[in-house]
């Protein structure tokens, strides 16, 4: 194969699809046909809000699992036809910033995003994964495709929001915001020790999956403002961490720091748009001195981060198949699927397409 | 009530009933009632093995749930009629080692453990307890006396070994020993993240907790050396955290640091005892250098911990009763329920000996 | 002596000289009669800025050395007569939020800070100090009332700083602003490892104890945004660190996260005014994903930290008395001092009030 | 150059030279001819004791700088005649345990060792590094070779000591053991924030720099145990953190677990050798219960690591060539330089070798 077709970003706000040549697979490199992709709303940011500037036919999307069909001559672990989980994050393991302790900052901030980003994303017959040996991991036996591409991006960036939200043993947790991310930093909270587990949402589809995923109980942002909501319910002491999973730049800050007792963590997992500037509100993060401390952070990649988030799966942890609930199958459909994804229909988590390429 | 009846070790070797004055109850003291206790290996060592050195006449036990009888003229969280979870280790939180964050170190090493050590123990009519307002708290509704018996030093102990064991997210772990610490142990790497979780023991009572509280795999240290079953089963890679809640000091931590990866952590909760020495096998530890990190610990204490492990059972994230095999009823049967203890039927995790005292 | 003479906030804007009964000394108390004390930029926000809201007639200063001169009944270190250092912040121990690890949030956020904000302060004949045992320690030979006195918050407030910002040994480190507190930071940041250490500022006898206390570039604000100049210097990398210790919430936090590496850290001890909201500019924080994170405190109290930062200048790791610009002597002195730091002539960083009451 | 002269391990017991062909340069490789370089306590160990095992005609050494002679199609940074840092340890980065956070122990424990361990050393006129980019670091003007040789091995392994030792900022530290790695951790103590600072050891030249270093209070452990000493010191109180690099298995660390708070840490940088098992004396170990932690560690690696050690020494936090006692010339010296430091005179810490080849 020559060239592969795939679905591109044209320009901002127009997408369509385009016909590109095979990317060359360097030394440590491997090419990927997938065998099952999921839009994100990242794609939806991209394309209609420009959230990364403009690109010019840019194959979309950075969720995949698939097949090895090419891999460079230094690649020893993997060979054509092994069956792959892909990271939405493929860092250069390499850099400056690797050896810092922050893979997914390499190269440049953020710069371990490149699917969709500052290449070829997934969405295409083909696609280019860098340092294939440090980022792919084999699909294991007991994991299906639409369960496996629910970690790539999803589990990895909710989870961090829970690892990088300090939750003590037993402590208690607010995450804000119940789509797909959301939903899977509540899975994380609960896997990280959270006792009491607030989640703050209104979509019933979502609340049904934050239930099952350990939320104890569902805020109504609607009924008054969170923090408000969480004060009452905690007899005032408010929570020890809060996950920021939603929401806007005009309230939800306010609200999150306003829900955390003085010594709390808030923990950003949202892709921030909408303001030029976060309002940390000042008062309430005690004049500065309040011990609140703040994390944000982007999706962990790599092999090592896919192993232990399937394992989480294949032991029966939590069940990355609760967020999937449109599929689709087939090349073409992938259109379908993001732009489900942009309508957001009420009974939609996330959809995930099949693909059986040549 | 100026005397009270208690069940006491006499000297080393020798247990009996005794007739105490009622302790005095300083500002910041509650005098306490207990209506369920639980006796606890560290009983039988204090007893039969002398662990703690000589004692005359003092009363034992330290896992009790009670109702508060006096406090002194400082204490404002708390009046007579209050029914409390009492925490096997009371801190002195005003002391240095508090301040260096380690409250069960406080006035001297291991001196947060004062029940049955520094004096009498919970196994009598009223015991004694220090600075109230921060080591005692209010039994929440929803949670029975035996649940909540289970918390003060059986969860608290074994959870302390999966804090203290740095599990990485999705990462695996080993824990030897599956008595009620132990198990407590594996209810707490789960609670914290852990993938596939291996648990070394034989007894079936224990076996079948292990499992309801997250073991995905046992192991039977009498078919073989534990690190070469789970190198086996690992590939050869080991595991990322081990928890030592068992075994003896000529084998047990050989095979634990022959079973971490290098970068992997050891964690000990066992009372550890039978020779002078922890032997750590040095070739096998890397000579010094493979980054495998060693931590151990005495159980956590004070409110805030209960609390926190309160709302895990509340929550429903673990069940602690799953611990409680046998019950008592009756001041009484507190002997029977020690000396059940020291025998060890097949049958046993922990006993609870319910009260019901003027 | 039943009363005692202070100087105080009348109210928001005024100050002036007040008579007070002697406090009462409960059981775990003392009362301290000082021997040196200092006026913090606080007591100026506190009076003039009504930072902390209205108060009447409540004695300033939180700053102080003195003499016991009554002890409560549970109190076991202190007698009358011992010379002791005083920390700013005197934090209940026995607390939850002390259990959490926050002790400087007991009772309530910011709620360790009780001189001249609960109770009268320090720039009186007398004051009370709670917890005697835990809040006191020696002065111990060798440190002089005046390098003690800038230990009790201009050290631990800005040291903290340093503590906070996860500065890597040989890491690169801003501080923003060069006032006690930035200073302390900058002392603080050599002492955590800091290699290449900017400090922006421009007070030239600021600039001098910067070089002392181990700046190695100066950043002259007023030359352009810190940023551009930390960028330009660092070949377009940007710092591990930054610690925000000065400044406005117009300018400051922009060029605070526009100065640090993706993975880098904001660490805040500036005690925030002048605004609703904190700034966090959007994109430079990389839209919530650059793994910067923003930490800030309350300066820690207690005994256990005043001795390790009394140990740091008696073994001459850095030298206290570096910050004190000016002495002056005797209690009706204080009003000018205070002044004196309303001021806040050229040549001025902290003056201290030698005090030789009955 | 088709083939290198270097100075070998013959087999166990037996040193020589020998004639090797120039290795090949793999794409992320570089070929580095050696300006200076430095033997240390391992190549004796390597050799005299056999302590990595058997070896034929290897290449010895591992402390260098260099010039770059030959680089990779894919190496970026670096380009023929760029003077270079290598650090002793070369990471693969793009391994598993990189990705766990221990680049030190790719490929297998203990695996970030290549040189004389895996393959030829720098005591040649040739050698070879992998991953190039991320493990090399352009030698900074204003730093020695002699200099900066000491920070590869030395430094970095010494530091680490004192950052595994969790040292409270003004805390107490105990280093036993002031060759060259102890004299580093003294340095390393010194920069993470110790107050008072105990060295255990004995050479006068070493006592001369660990006083440099920042050494507060000298121990002679001829007179008498070294916990002993440090109890007596401290008012009973021993130490927050004890480093160990030095000693024997018999009686150091029985010392070292004695000299240590409860709550505190014990960090070992020492190659152990000498019997079967590291001793941990139960009882001072707190029966288990004690809260000391015990860390180890091999020698951190990699291209950023070298930058902010290089750093330290640039802006003068520490002087590395306080370590070097003995300069040589030439590659034939590299022969008595070896020797030297096994009889290991009086008046040696460490020698270097600077050499001038083709």
């Amino acid at each position: 194969m020559a060239t592969f077709k795939g679905f591109a970003m044209k320009k901002i706000g127009e997408t369509g699809w385009v016909e590109k040549e095979v990317p060359e697979c360097g030394p440590m490199d491997a090419i990927i046909k997938p065998t099952c992709v999921s839009p994100c709303t990242s794609d939806i940011h991209t394309v209609w809000e420009g959230a990364i500037g403009e690109r010019t036919d840019m194959v979309l999307g950075h969720e995949a699992v698939g097949e090895v069909v090419e891999v460079g001559s230094l690649v020893k672990k993997f060979k054509p036809g092994d069956k792959v989980i892909v990271p939405a994050i493929t860092p250069d393991w390499d850099d400056e910033a690797s050896q810092r302790g922050f893979p997914s900052q390499t190269t440049e901030p953020l710069g371990g995003w490149k699917f969709s980003n500052f290449k070829d994303g997934v969405f295409g017959e083909r696609f280019h994964v860098n340092m294939a040996d440090a980022n792919l991991t084999i699909l294991p036996d007991g994991l299906s495709d639409e369960a496996a591409v629910m970690l790539v991006d999803m589990w990895s960036t909710g989870m961090m929001g829970s690892e990088n939200a300090d939750i003590p043993l037993g402590g208690s947790v607010l995450v804000i915001g119940i789509g797909a991310v959301g939903l899977s930093a509540i899975a994380g909270a609960k896997l990280l020790g959270a006792g009491r587990l607030f989640a703050a949402g209104t979509r019933p589809i979502s609340v049904e999956v934050a239930k099952k995923y350990g939320a104890t109980d569902i805020i109504n942002y609607r009924e008054g403002p969170i923090d408000e909501q969480v004060r009452e319910l905690t007899g005032g002491e408010g929570v020890d961490s809060v996950i920021i999973a939603g929401g806007n730049l005009e309230n939800t800050w306010k609200e999150a720091i306003s829900s955390a007792k003085a010594g709390g963590t808030v923990s950003n997992v949202n892709y921030l748009s909408g303001a030029d500037n976060v309002l940390i509100p000042r008062v309430e993060w005690g004049c500065g001195m309040s011990n609140i401390s703040i994390h944000n952070g982007l999706c962990p990649g790599g092999a090592v981060r896919m192993e232990r988030l399937a394992d989480l799966a294949l032991y029966g942890r939590q069940d990355p198949e609760l967020l999937v609930t449109h599929k689709f199958k087939g090349l073409d459909k992938i259109e379908d699927a993001l732009y489900l994804m942009k309508e957001k229909p009420k009974d939609l988590i996330k959809p995930v397409v099949m693909l059986d390429l040549d």
